[in-house]
């Protein structure tokens, strides 16, 4: 029964809640106040707004469903096999071409699935808040039309022009694995009003120059790149990626030298000057955009650890949380966390010695939740516990480690020259059929005894936990898999013979510097790959719409009238009894199915040469399709600039907080340390006993049992986890947030005369809890 | 006699002088110590360093010789025709070209200008000095080496290898008006070395890719790229610069698609990555070099203040300068200044209401002495004077003014799209022999009025005094001038006509955004420039290693036998009765004169298309040429990224101060109020009266008779200059500037045991106050 859940302190019923309920009501209460805290802790974490909060017990439902990770698979798999769909349908991937009816039915069935999870989040959200959600709306719209075309494909059995494909996208974006993107997405639109102010800066000089172009050089017969205004402008506009510069300068630079400095003042103004306004300006809103965003997201873990601060506290003491309560937060909040790191986090939380948790303490439950909690050893080496004479060799082996640390380095070195001038000396051919390389076994050897030393001084365990050992490690393994390929002329492995290069990378823990970027590298790699993704996102748009209007343009000899002949020439001469085939290969850049649109949007974007793939397929349609090119250069230009902006952001943000933080000690991410006694330990026993929960008493017994063993009254337990952005942002504006805070108070007293620690039955923020309405359900 | 200049106060010998010096003697010490202090306050504005100041009446007579504006026209003139002679120098430009006894002989005169020069900077700096001084000595070794290379010229009456002509630059660097270049070079050199950090990192993981690359595609007999390693390394090398990209890519990616991944993971490590984070590195480090040097200047201009302010100071007064002695100083820092400004100096300096400055205002002075001063007018309009019916046409304008605003921006518009309409409409050929179009007259009419109605509104006086104003002037007056060529059919003038879409350039003044960003251009202008002239020395000593090592060795048909012979090509073909000229033009980019060289560089500093002047001059001489043309762009590719860095720095900290001083008013510069009663003024004209200085005392005479005219027993002046980056920086330092002041000045304290403001005769800083030794000299 509910009162045995009491036992620890006295036996209350939630503050929030309804004081007059029976005893077994008040134990189903808490139950449900847990499980609300902790989704509107997930909220917070989440960044979604609290009026997506499951309003009743059936919304609860749909919202459990919704949100686990089996959904969140399904939701990614469905879009994944939308986009990848158009692998298979026309034009196709040669090897994975589908019939219509195969691709068009795979399509239909996601495309259920789609709607199956529209509709849970439909009764989730609740019709009115459904229709609110710009996102799900949108959604919804696309996966309309999506429906229809599909079904329209199916009934004529033959694929028409589907440029709505290219939303598609959509699917992917509004997954909950790919919060990031969307995140991205929001941060670049927000970022475009300045970006499109510059660049219409950018254009206006462009159009001015062409006009100027125009007439001062068309007189000239023999330049063919300024004859009409249009060509003028086209011109000058791929002058702006300098993608043609001294060409379309040479035929006018030829008859009178002093036109060069038209060009000149012009890429100084476009290229030189306007192009870096553009990233100041989006470095600029891009920073600002930052600090503004993790402003509101702290403000919102604030409000979410607010409402569940109110649905945790009894009318008996408004004061504080129990752990008893704290407990069944996390049941629901982290099912996974063990009865030890419940208590653990608990301790870490509170600051004061009350056995209750207030909320000034409980602010901090973000930062502390994460942490991993670990039993400090108090031995020094892996190898204490060995038997004395392993011990000594080990000891040995420890103390020799720093003396080998810097003659690999230069073993490194000297391989990389080595391996430098050996390839230098091989003059082509099948360089792989030889034997193995004496230089090769040597280095190998070396490397594996500074390997076997490492690993034998630090221990297994602490060698592979260092990045830079498990680098090592693979590096080796990597090297010594060849070497074998190479013994047992396996010529299929040949590839890892190559990678051997790839060991001087070693060589970049030498400095400090190297060491700070590659460790900046890795924490932004996240972050990277999600604007990777994004990239991708605008890649698949435009694919699509390249298919559908390109695909099978562009063919050997197929622009032979066009100013780029040359680069899709394709002829086969017979010189003497030898062919000679001369291959201009830029056929090759075509829009025949989404791979190769890929590899040409990637050609587009590195930006040099992309008037001949724009030339080539403007020759063989309408020179309307330049305006394709452009809009994608510009969207490109947005992004990458964006991409930029971010990278620099976050390198001079990191260098910045280095600078700041220079007297500090290295940092090894956030550390914590908590002492528990037995008898705390005894007592949570006594606590799960009673809830009648085996295995977690069992697990804290054994703790006992450890600390009996060893004769200790009380054990040190380490929380650690990594630094995030946020830890780092969290220190950088640390002047600024209480500011915020007290603005945010303010604001919020205004709105309304909330007392903030006392339990007011008549909460304000009641009408939002489920809890209530859930009473009057069940 | 000397008595007579302390009449307003008692008579005082200087604090810093001797006090049994003779009357006549003291009257000779306050001169010199006014020189002294305009001296020690010209070497803190311009950042000379305090170790060359004069130490003696020789050394002074000396400096006063090399400091003013007639030698440094001297030193600039002859270090612009060192550099000229390279135009007559052969190679020469064909049209300059001079014999060799003719510009031997102008380059030993100029040298022995140089040598005059220097002589007279022993004698100022002394010789031990002279030897410390690093910039000095090189100058001094280059001018050596030049002389005896000019000589030899002369002997053997011809031009041998003359590489060291690269180092001419170094006299234009010495310059005084070059100031900013050498700012400029060393902020180059000291973001160097974690530039060269990243540099190498990237050109590391080339050699890795290179490796990579000649491994996997070597095997490929059709692909040129990759066939030994040095030509993986090269088109590597140009691969990051993006300058062959999809043609390096083609041979192997037609063999096997799969290979783009190789080309796509180099470019995205190398291009998009490192690249950034050289930039993001050097952004930092430039951050970090501009505020450290902000600083350093700050506190170098507060010694100067300090060593003036001692030399001022008199022993009966040693709390704060009188208006007398600084009178003295502002005669030799600034003669130009009338005695009106003098005083509003000072009192605009004097924040307490006694007769004398401290030391702690006189820290204001280099924030004050720029201002201009200017009589407070007290009618609103310029036409209030005029009589009553002028007065009231003139007043309708002012109303009207306003609303026109509008309508002309709505008609420039109108303007600019007619005339894109207009240019899209004509077909090429001579467009200039029609007559002249009607819509030219209307809007042409259209601005006419508006400019009368502008300059009559608001006073042509303060019409001109906006640099918008100025330009809408300007732009209707070429537009005028067009319209009289084309009406009077004058050939050579129709390049005015071609201007007329820069009328278009007007709309810009109607966002704040773009307001924002042409009056930060405008800011950068002479940063921007000295920044284009350092890149430009850059240039000059390329161009000259370059004409020495390639003049003459690319021609048409030059290159047949290399990979880009279609470049190079030149070929005449008779097709039927017409001369088809097929024209490659690369071997326009040569190096064989000075100017070519120039517009070669500028080409291979846009870098696209870089690698066929490579290959062509290649492959006319060794293959180590490619050493020079890579040199040349890590070079530029480091300036570059300079002045990327600079820009990026400037908008941001521009953007930043904005949004800091958003509530702040609109700012027009820096403004200052002060008042002067006629009894002051009465009381400088009897000063000066005594001192019989007749100019100034007339000046002042009519400030009186105005005041007498209007009835005012007062005068109220405004003291106005524009914003300079100091002023920003002041203001967004501002928290940090006290600690710097106290971090100094206790760093100064723990050195020398010295009272600030009392005057001490055993003042530390003596040994390098030049008035104690000329006592004993003259």
């Amino acid at each position: 029964d509910g009162g045995s859940y009491d036992a620890v302190h006295d036996a209350s019923s939630p503050a929030a809640g309804d004081c007059c309920a029976q005893q077994s009501s008040a134990q189903h209460n808490w139950e449900m106040n847990y499980q609300e805290a902790a989704i509107y802790l997930q909220e917070g974490e989440n960044n979604d707004k609290f009026f997506t909060h499951p309003k009743n017990a059936k919304a609860l439902a749909a919202y459990l469903f919704a949100h686990n990770h089996l959904f969140y698979l399904m939701e990614l798999s469905t879009a994944l096999l939308l986009l990848l769909l158009s692998l298979c349908e026309a034009p196709a991937v040669p090897m994975l071409r589908l019939g219509i009816y195969v691709h068009a039915t795979l399509e239909l069935f996601a495309l259920i699935v789609v709607v199956f999870e529209l509709s849970m989040k439909m009764r989730w959200l609740g019709f009115h808040t459904f229709i609110r959600h710009k996102r799900t709306m949108v959604k919804t719209c696309v996966l309309f039309v999506q429906f229809i075309e599909a079904i329209v494909v199916l009934v004529r059995q033959t694929s028409h022009v589907r440029i709505t494909r290219a939303l598609r996208c959509i699917f992917l974006v509004d997954c909950r694995y790919c919060g990031a993107v969307r995140r991205n997405l929001r941060q670049i639109f927000q970022s475009l009003p300045p970006f499109i102010d510059i660049l219409l800066l950018l254009l206006f000089f462009m159009v001015i120059f062409a006009i100027l172009g125009f007439y001062l050089f068309s007189p000239n017969h023999s330049d063919p790149y300024f004859s009409t205004l249009e060509n003028s402008l086209v011109n000058l506009f791929v002058l702006l990626t300098t993608s043609n510069f001294p060409d379309v300068m040479m035929p006018s630079y030829a008859r009178n030298p002093w036109s060069c400095v038209f060009f000149i003042v012009y890429l100084s103004i476009e290229l030189y000057f306007i192009m870096n306004l553009l990233l100041a300006v989006v470095f600029d809103t891009f920073n600002d955009i930052e600090k503004r965003k993790f402003k509101s997201l702290l403000l919102h873990k604030r409000a979410a650890i607010q409402h569940a601060y109110r649905l945790l506290i009894t009318k008996q003491r408004p004061t504080g949380v129990s752990f008893k309560h704290f407990e069944g937060l996390l049941r629901f909040y982290k099912p996974r966390m063990c009865a030890r790191e419940r208590y653990l986090t608990f301790k870490a939380l509170n600051q004061s010695n009350t056995p209750l948790v207030s909320l000034k303490d409980f602010y901090n439950f973000y930062e502390v939740v994460g942490l991993k909690w670990k039993a400090k050893r108090n031995r020094e080496h892996w190898f204490d516990d060995l038997p004395r004479t392993a011990f000594l060799i080990f000891k040995g082996n420890m103390s020799r480690l720093n003396d080998t640390m810097h003659s690999t380095n230069t073993v490194v070195a000297v391989n990389g020259i080595w391996i430098l001038v050996e390839t230098f000396m091989l003059q082509g051919g099948n360089f792989f059929s030889r034997n193995v390389p004496w230089s090769y076994i040597v280095f190998l050897t070396i490397y594996g005894v500074e390997l076997l030393l490492k690993t034998t001084g630090l221990g297994p365990v602490e060698y592979l936990s260092s990045g830079w050992n498990l680098f090592d490690f693979a590096v080796t393994l990597f090297a010594f898999l060849g070497l074998l390929a190479l013994a047992f002329n396996m010529e299929p492995f040949y590839f890892i013979v190559v990678l051997r290069p790839l060991q001087l990378l070693r060589l970049f823990k030498l400095k400090k510097r190297y060491r700070n970027v590659l460790d900046t590298m890795f924490e932004l790699f996240p972050r990277m790959a999600s604007l990777g993704l994004t990239l991708l996102i605008f890649y698949y748009c435009f694919a699509i719409v390249g298919m559908e209007f390109f695909a099978g343009v562009v063919y050997p000899n197929c622009c032979n009238t066009s100013t780029v002949a040359d680069s899709y020439r394709w002829v086969n001469h017979t010189v003497g009894n030898k062919t000679v085939v001369e291959e201009g290969y830029y056929y090759l850049n075509n829009f025949d199915n989404i791979l190769n649109s890929f590899v040409t949007l990637f050609e587009l974007t590195v930006v040099n040469d992309w008037y001949i793939i724009m030339e080539g397929v403007t020759s063989q349609t309408t020179h309307w399709s330049r305006l394709y090119f452009m809009i994608f250069y510009i969207v490109t230009m947005v992004v990458m600039t964006i991409i930029v902006a971010f990278i620099l952001e976050a390198f001079v943000f990191r260098m910045n907080y280095t600078r700041k933080n220079q007297d500090s000690e290295e940092d090894n991410g956030i550390v914590l340390e908590k002492e528990i006694t037995k008898e705390e330990v005894i007592g949570i026993i006594e606590l799960y006993k009673r809830s009648s929960a085996a295995t977690e008493t069992s697990q804290l017994q054994k703790i006992v049992l450890q600390m009996d063993k060893y004769g200790q009254m009380s054990t040190l337990f380490l929380g650690r986890r990594s630094r995030t952005k946020s830890d780092l942002s969290m220190k950088m504006y640390e002047e600024e947030i209480q500011e915020w805070y007290e603005e945010h108070a303010r604001k919020e007293e205004s709105q309304t005369p909330l007392q903030e620690p006392a339990p007011a039955s008549n909460n304000p923020l009641k009408p939002l809890s489920l809890r209530h309405r859930s009473q009057t359900v069940i």
